[in-house]
């Protein structure tokens, strides 16, 4: 595997969520506004199936963004709230892992996407997904408790945050509970747009 | 006036001091992670009196944020911090509002600060400052809980938050107890280095 990576929008406040997320409200209150700068990209529109949209430096941020990428773990709860609204074709369009308690099938989806249900430990999840990448990046999607087991851990490599002018107030933050090991970050790449910054961040590992 | 402005470092977890802060640790345990990239500038040492230092477009970006501010306010948790360290000259060098319940004299150090102590509103601190910043900026400069007050009295004009990529993971985080009015943001500047990113927002009132 080249890279265990975290890929997401949050605002200045720090939030990934607004408030009052959910199944039934998987983009919570707050979700629009911070992916908006993402929804018109002809790269994101393609990964879920639509046709068209802009294509500039964003788009080819999403488009690198998705092209790393070889497999994707995310808990149960990221799961079960977007499993409705991803629909027959989820935009993955590869093999996810979901950390669980419920031991279940695996789902296979269109396009290329098949739900796999790990039961055990993050671990061992990031050892199957790890396989699954080949010489890709393992993806870490969510939620914002995961990233963060992930972190305290000390398994990740490397944070892309895409960081939206919006304030949400409230929600779910994504760098909280980080545990107290020292955690050291080496900013590798900055790309600005109009509606958004786009951060890239190494985590040092001391050897 | 022209304008009402917060300028901060920032760790990537929200923090502008990390935890254990107070008189006698007034950089707290963090802070020299947060601070770090400013240490070294000339435009930076200038203020607290060193000489020497680099001269970078970091140091720029020192210079043209101290350039531009006419007076300061500031909340008396952060003066009592900053008192002994700051010395008899310290690196305002300008008209100080501390916003504190317990009247006392104006407080006359080398080098033209002077701290006038406010005991009645943040509108009063802000009127008295605006004043005496003249054609010039007024900077609220901390501590989290006066900026937000600020903020949520719709009251700053303008942030730029010197983002450090450092995880501080405890502390006192800026951007909290916003409330719950939509504050709209325009990113409006970013300027990267190698230990930072600036990032410049806009607060957008709707007339």
């Amino acid at each position: 595997v080249a890279k265990v990576t975290v890929d997401m929008s949050m605002s200045l406040d720090g939030y990934i969520t607004g408030p009052n997320g959910g199944a039934g409200n998987p983009l919570d209150d707050g979700g629009e506004r911070l992916h908006r700068w993402a929804y018109e990209l002809a790269s994101w529109r393609e990964r879920q199936g639509i046709a068209g949209g802009r294509t500039n430096r964003d788009a080819e941020v999403v488009e690198e963004s998705f092209a790393n990428v070889g497999a994707t773990v995310m808990d149960r709860r990221m799961f079960d709230e977007g499993e409705v609204p991803w629909g027959d074709e989820p935009p993955f369009r590869m093999l996810v892992f979901v950390l669980t308690h419920d031991a279940r099938e695996k789902l296979v989806k269109g396009g290329g996407t098949t739900f796999t249900f790990v039961t055990d430990s993050i671990e061992s999840a990031l050892r199957q997904a790890t396989a699954a990448a080949g010489d890709k990046d393992v993806r870490i999607a969510g939620g914002a408790n995961t990233v963060q087991q992930f972190s305290r851990a000390g398994l990740l490599d490397e944070l892309q945050i895409h960081l939206a002018p919006v304030f949400l107030g409230d929600g779910v933050r994504l760098f909280d509970h980080l545990g107290t090991e020292h955690i050291k970050l080496e900013r590798t790449r900055v790309i600005e747009s109009a509606g958004v910054t786009h951060l890239k961040f190494r985590v040092v590992k001391e050897d």
